[in-house]
């Protein structure tokens, strides 16, 4: 049985294309009575960026908090908020920022529709209702959370995505512009969340001809970009982020994304640099795509934090490890059935306090 | 102003994915009224892949002839067998076949909820209805029916296009292992199809990222297809195909389909090989692709056919050269807004007279 793999099904590529906003969204409002929801990473208030929002009246501009990683908690306030604004159901959600906006915005386009707390379909397919009307428009490139089939969302028991074909876009704007003034550290490493994909994607026993031609695409935008400079360089990030999402969402992620969820759930790390902690201890699971990330990190003279887990206690190391050990579709595409032989308990303990 | 460019938002990929159409179709299949057409090449007939198609109680198999390419008078007289099967519109029509077969059934779709003749609608954003449910499953690889946005149909007046956002399927099935079995030649010639989208995009003056990175990594399994014999050849070629189609649908052809479609019109020549005719005589404007597609040819031992406008009065080259001359996006794209000054009538007339 082989997936049938809901798609993001319209997209706007374009330098400047964040002016078509307005006009796509007028399809969606259907009646006077119609509004919109702008989810807008804060880091924007006061900046240009919030201005050029294509506010109509009653529509609400909801500025959102990422300074940690979403959380449920942090899901069903923002929902309960957006249900309070005007007593109805938006005509939409639009998230405007990286990963964890984009996550928050399709939490919310789900949760508004789905009665509880977003907790409580933290799995796969958990979600019965469609979701509102959802739009991306993403100012960091990397994570892949403009075409991905997950909301990753840390509950009060993991961290773990809303992974549903309504949790899809119904509609991505990729404007490369909006990556322009994206501070360096943090391009980096949200860039090398997708480089990390593509690796996860093209070394994992998942791989099918859809996967590796996405993935092997994506891997060489990301060489472009992060060793040659190139002069195109946020259009193709664009790009290659947009493709290594379609090459994990046909296939699976790895051992390095199981890791990092350990490390996040447990320090709060967020997820970008969370990956490149992780990964950097991966050499010899992923030898070729840890040499190559390493000569990515000498180039830009980027810096990764160390001895994170120095402090923790034999009780967190623990939790941090049945986090990780958790995914089992991670481990599984990265070695086969008989994962649980290759990475024991004690190897990701084991891996954890070298970070 | 950028395209917002529609997607086909469900695909399966997978050796002997043909097996889950019917599950795939059960959540079309409305109420006990609901019927699916099932558009089948009739190369098919008495075929072990006719017998596979899952059809249910009430469901209607139609076989259509290709030995031509489709032309509206035909869409026209389907579209009443099918009105008049069960007197109602089916759930669905779904495409099993070559690029001819797959338009068929897209005009199909789209004249079951528009009124008049499919000749009505050649051209750009003419179609006012949404289609039915339509799903593709191609047997040859390359055309990239499978996903553009048209349904190219020869008319009284013009082979052109039905060019809509609801010409694009809603689901495809890509599964390699119906490629078996395709005669040498036309599975060279329709994938000459996708390789000469690549190049024509590639060269093209609307190139962007997007387009980029899909024609790159087309022209690239294009290669490991026809030059290097890939064991897993199929499955690389149905990649080619679908992202060929990617690459085009946000750019455009050039000028090797602007020619063969005149040649077709005119002659009633197949498009795959009639794109390979044309391209022969392309090495002024498309060097390296010339090149490159005659030693695809010769490796494969390949021949054209020759001298086919030797016999040909002045009006019927004229009238050939008119239908090339009228796809205006197709020249701009290759030559840029001043294309007139280079792509002469004259210019036009002398490359056929050699074909």
């Amino acid at each position: 049985m082989y997936r049938n793999f809901k798609i993001v099904p319209n997209i706007v590529f374009g330098r400047g294309s964040f002016n078509q906003l307005g006009d796509i969204l007028k399809a969606q409002r259907c009646d006077q009575d119609s509004f919109m929801v702008f989810v807008l990473d804060d880091v924007f208030k006061g900046k240009s960026l919030e201005g050029r929002v294509p506010l109509e009246t009653g529509d609400m501009l909801l500025a959102v908090n990422v300074d940690d990683e979403p959380k449920t908690s942090y899901i069903d306030q923002l929902v309960t908020e957006v249900k309070a604004f005007h007593g109805r159901i938006p005509a939409g959600v639009i998230g405007i920022g990286g990963g964890a906006t984009m996550d928050i915005a399709k939490a919310i386009s789900l949760m508004l529709t789905n009665p509880g707390s977003s907790a409580d379909y933290q799995g796969w397919d958990l979600i019965k209702n469609p979701a509102v009307y959802h739009a991306a428009v993403p100012t960091l490139a990397g994570t892949g959370a403009e075409v991905s089939r997950t909301t990753v969302l840390t509950g009060p028991e993991k961290k773990l995505g809303i992974n549903s074909d309504y949790t899809v876009y119904d509609q991505v704007l990729l404007d490369p512009e909006l990556l322009a003034g994206v501070p360096k550290n943090q391009w980096f490493y949200t860039g090398m969340d997708c480089y990390i994909h593509d690796v996860e994607s093209l070394n994992g026993t998942y791989l099918n001809e859809f996967s590796r031609a996405y993935g092997e695409k994506s891997i060489e935008l990301c060489r472009e970009v992060f060793l040659d400079d190139h002069p195109d360089k946020d259009d193709k990030l664009m790009m290659a982020s947009y493709f290594g999402g379609m090459s994990i969402a046909y296939s699976q992620v790895g051992a390095c994304h199981a890791l990092s969820y350990g490390l996040s759930f447990v320090l709060g790390t967020h997820h970008g640099i969370g990956c490149c902690i992780t990964f950097d201890y991966l050499e010899e699971v992923y030898p070729q795509g840890v040499r190559e990330f390493r000569e990515m990190m000498a180039r830009h003279d980027i810096p990764l934090p160390r001895n994170l887990t120095a402090g923790l206690d034999e009780k967190a190391l623990d939790i941090m490890a049945n986090v990780a050990l958790g995914l089992t579709p991670l481990w599984e595409n990265c070695f086969g059935k008989d994962w649980k032989s290759i990475m024991t308990k004690e190897r990701v303990v084991e891996l954890y306090r070298r970070m």
